[in-house]
């Protein structure tokens, strides 16, 4: 039961503690948890951005529409995810699978033919719609360790994406940001979410079943 | 570092043994990960239909391009998210959250109009590429929770979408489907990607940081 227990404890904190740190190594596990993540085809089509200088986060808020978590919390992490995708992306994962695995190089070839044959004749637009959406489940296990961990955090979408990848100089990494995760401790006095009822729609509203 | 062991546990299972079930009550443990996930503005965009009917999870085999595990798995879990954003799908989880927590009814009337007022004026596919982002949340957590029961399960994109929608009747739930999950146990002997080892971009190049 621990994962749900996890959840359970967990809310979307809307007041951190800015004294309070999160330590290295658990940060180290709460983006671990996303780089485990399973993804479409294993391509990784994310990367995380961990953000703790505090003048870089305070430019954020503004980004952020006035959202004073981003400078409050402990480290700032951004999901982001591959602009589009390119021949090399494709090859990198596959590259290192056949190494790691002892295979010979070219032995998934047919297969990342056929990706390329779906990826590269997309749009960017239409890439980054599916990449977007794989980052997401690294960001929900990074909220989920964050928890296990008692670390707080904040899911959030609201921010002025192309902004914030101007800022961050993403466009030259081939990203461009999804979600953000404010991570650290919450100051439960001053957070009116705080202790208020965790609301969801009961199972048998949130299932349907087929027997 | 139990959800991170469960994550390392965990792999893409291509062949399940079909003559073991999952356990009701894990079943549903799988579901409550998936219910209780954080989604944008609370709004719980999406729901997840469980198919354990034998017929209909082998009517599913060609929809999802041959794939055998979706007739051999225990349960075929399916994430379906809401079609569009309506008044009525935006205010319902508001009045219940008014009500569980004992507020005034319209307490979050100004929050609401706002995000009314952001939703109804897009379209369809516009409100559909934020649901199904949603979905993918509560996927990740389901994956989880599965891993920590060691039970496998199999994240899968690739399936007619519209078939599956017209097969279930989806339509007239308002709900589409984004992602499936067979879970089940898996047939090792079986399965060539089992045992082999799990591949990821080593940290240094998973991360970028911002100290």
């Amino acid at each position: 039961m621990a994962l749900l227990e996890d959840l359970q404890w967990r809310y979307a904190t809307k007041k951190y503690d800015s004294t309070r740190k999160v330590a290295e190594e658990n940060v180290n596990k709460i983006i671990e948890a996303a780089r485990l993540a399973p993804t479409s085809s294993g391509l990784q089509q994310f990367r995380v951005l961990v953000i703790s200088n505090q003048e870089l986060k305070e430019k954020i808020v503004p980004i952020a529409f006035d959202q004073q978590i981003v400078a409050d919390c402990s480290h700032l992490l951004v999901f982001a995810a591959w602009d589009k995708y390119t021949e090399e992306r494709i090859d990198s994962i596959f590259d290192r699978t056949t190494e790691e695995r002892g295979l010979p190089k070219g032995r998934f070839s047919s297969y990342t033919d056929r990706l390329k044959a779906i990826y590269l004749t997309q749009t960017a637009e239409e890439n980054f719609a599916h990449t977007a959406r794989q980052s997401y489940i690294g960001f929900a296990l990074s909220i989920a360790q964050a928890a296990e961990l008692k670390i707080d955090a904040t899911p959030v979408e609201g921010f002025n994406n192309s902004a914030l990848d101007e800022l961050l100089d993403l466009g030259s990494k081939g990203l461009r940001s999804v979600t953000l995760l404010p991570i650290g401790y919450r100051d439960a006095e001053n957070d009116w979410l705080s202790g208020m009822k965790k609301v969801r729609n009961p199972q048998e509203e949130f299932v349907i079943e087929y027997r």
